[in-house]
């Protein structure tokens, strides 16, 4: 074989979510679009705030010259100077230029990340359920995953997190609003996650840094997501515009490195050659500059807000348990079986297309994304009253 | 320390180069940017040819819906039907759209193709002189490089090459038109290259897979370039619409798997979980948008030509050996001295920025990037000649 044993795993592994990735293709062609009903990927159907059109046709129409250029590896100076005061609005840290580098995407800002810190055999933790992709992004840089289990509530669970804890760790990473729970940690939960950072820093003698992946940070049906900025020292953010400005295809988003991080520069200068070797080079030069230019706009939230209150109130109401999502565009019921997989194809076969829990590292739950049109939610409420009926969950 | 002892290694080495470029920016500053003659980074001036801006604008001003979303990984259907097509013209072959996958860039394309084939401890062989983040690219995916001497015309040197192979060679690197030689490796040479990987392959009992970086393929000033894909069945091209469009911030390139490589579709599978699990996701939409509308346009090479030409005729006039580039903007004559850090210093002190071969594992020469303003290189050649008469090649 001419390929490596592990990317070829990967593909083997692969093969069932895209046989059922293409058996939903199938089922639209053969009963028609309308009639199938894709709740599998978070890919927003909603157009970008009319702002990033007008402030590409501007850039567009301008006479300037080399914007299409290579820039500074970390971004433009004016695109970081606008980011660092959003964020000294917003957490009243000192951030400057310095500590922002401008990333390919959550993504590509998550493997930057790891790429900087991470030395061979260290352990990363992550909370359950948590986005399947995690595990390969540290694995890439040689690290390796330490899943903590979570309460009912998917909060965090201090007595097995403080039991998952050894000298090999060098970060915590926390998706907060959550996919695929919608769950958003509350402030004192971060307090609390912060002192036994804290505690265990000095314990293991090495900076345990946190990490924030935070793309829905700004899709929050709450009054706002308390920020690690504001309790943790050694905390860094990875995020990006794909949600706030549904553009998820052109990939831009940011590293912010706390001003308060022991290591503040060593990060931010790691990052920039990490940003460099990884091949991403520097993030789409057109996408850096709209983001001054558009400001603080973002998606409606509302057709969200609609979309999660019908799913969840009616999901409840024929007997599925799930806990309420404060942010992000997704629903995690349980299933009435704890086979999830044969739970998924049994809706797939109804034409309702979910995600397995297992993909989470969470048997025996399934996930709905709802950032699509809500016409298509109602028609899908009585799909899911038959399925809860084929479960016995109702007459 | 906080962060990877890798990456804060590499923080420490790029300082040097860091050190450079800020007393490059400090001259600019202090003597006038016109006064400073800056050669060090291959960042065209030029703009993207006109078909660019059209095509951006026809999109922004269209009703299309959804032109910012997630697409398949891979990247469009109907781009990658394009250049499928292209290569098909150019080659003859068999191309369809599952053998090409988007990147981000080249250097993203070649950290794809590293991490699909690259078990711990294989080997790529590179020939010297090559571009720095060859070594990074490679170490990312626990591979390591095996650098190999070439001729004193920088072509292939066999029995240099066949003296460097054994069984943990998993791939063999090229680049050409090179950076930083300019030079075109020509088909003859591209035939019995195939013809040795042909033989090792069978040796080792494992395909070898030639990669093909070629980001200047269509910065050339003869003919053509003649393509790997015509001469070893076992190859893929990296590359980029960097140089071709001057876009090199928007980072736009493609993987083309040749559809006669033994493993023609897993590398193709295998290159798509790459591009996903690396945190790329995707290329740039918009960008692989336009790819069709802009069809063969790119940018002018009259320009590069006449700045070839110039420095190249100078600078033999005053005593410097230089291999003629055919392709390519660089130039990379041997230095008088064989201290090339040392003489690049002193060519910095009279305001004349040069990258030291040592950069590219050939001490003793420097290299010249000439993508910039014409005028800007006519100024600079009374300085070259001073700094001939400083090393007493001319009177």
């Amino acid at each position: 074989m001419s390929i490596s044993k592990q990317i070829e795993n990967a593909v083997k592994n692969s093969s069932m979510i895209r046989k059922m990735f293409e058996e939903g293709e199938r089922r639209k062609k053969e009963f028609g679009a309308d009639k199938v009903f894709d709740f599998s990927i978070g890919n927003p159907i909603f157009e970008p705030p009319p702002e990033v059109r007008q402030s590409l046709l501007k850039i567009l129409q301008s006479d300037e010259k080399g914007t299409h250029r290579y820039m500074p590896n970390a971004g433009y100076p004016a695109t970081r100077d606008f980011i660092a005061s959003q964020l000294k609005d917003e957490t009243s840290l000192s951030f400057t230029q310095t500590d922002i580098v401008m990333t390919v995407g959550a993504g590509g800002a998550l493997n930057v990340i790891f790429r900087t810190l991470l030395d061979p055999g260290d352990e990363v933790v992550v909370f359950k359920p948590f986005f399947m992709e995690y595990n390969a992004y540290v694995a890439n840089h040689n690290g390796k995953i330490t899943p903590v289990p979570t309460t009912s509530d998917f909060l965090f669970d201090f007595a097995a997190l403080e039991n998952a804890f050894n000298k090999n760790v060098k970060a915590v990473l926390v998706n907060s609003p959550n996919n695929p729970t919608g769950v958003i940690y509350p402030a004192e939960d971060l307090t609390r996650l912060a002192d036994l950072l804290e505690k265990k820093s000095v314990e293991y003698g090495h900076a345990i840094t946190l990490i924030s992946d935070e793309p829905y940070k700004n899709i929050s049906y709450t009054d706002s997501v308390p920020s690690i900025f504001n309790h943790y020292k050694n905390s860094v953010v990875c995020t990006s515009y794909s949600k706030d400005l549904a553009i998820p295809g052109e990939r831009i988003g940011y590293i912010a490195i706390s001003p308060n991080h022991i290591d503040r520069n060593l990060v931010g200068e790691g990052a920039v050659i990490a940003l460099r070797i990884l091949g991403f080079v520097n993030a789409p030069a057109i996408w850096q500059r709209i983001l001054p230019m558009v400001g603080k706009a973002h998606v409606d939230l509302e057709p969200y807000r609609k979309n999660r209150d019908l799913l969840l109130n009616h999901l409840t109401k024929i007997g599925f348990k799930c806990v309420k999502p404060e942010g992000a565009f997704y629903l995690f019921p349980k299933c009435p079986t704890d086979d999830d997989i044969q739970f998924v194809e049994t809706a797939r076969d109804m034409n309702l297309l979910l995600v397995p829990g297992s993909g989470f590292s969470a048997p025996g739950f399934f996930r709905i994304a709802y950032c699509f049109d809500t016409d298509m939610i109602k028609r899908s409420l009585p799909v899911f009253s038959e399925l809860a009926r084929k479960y016995k969950m109702i007459e």
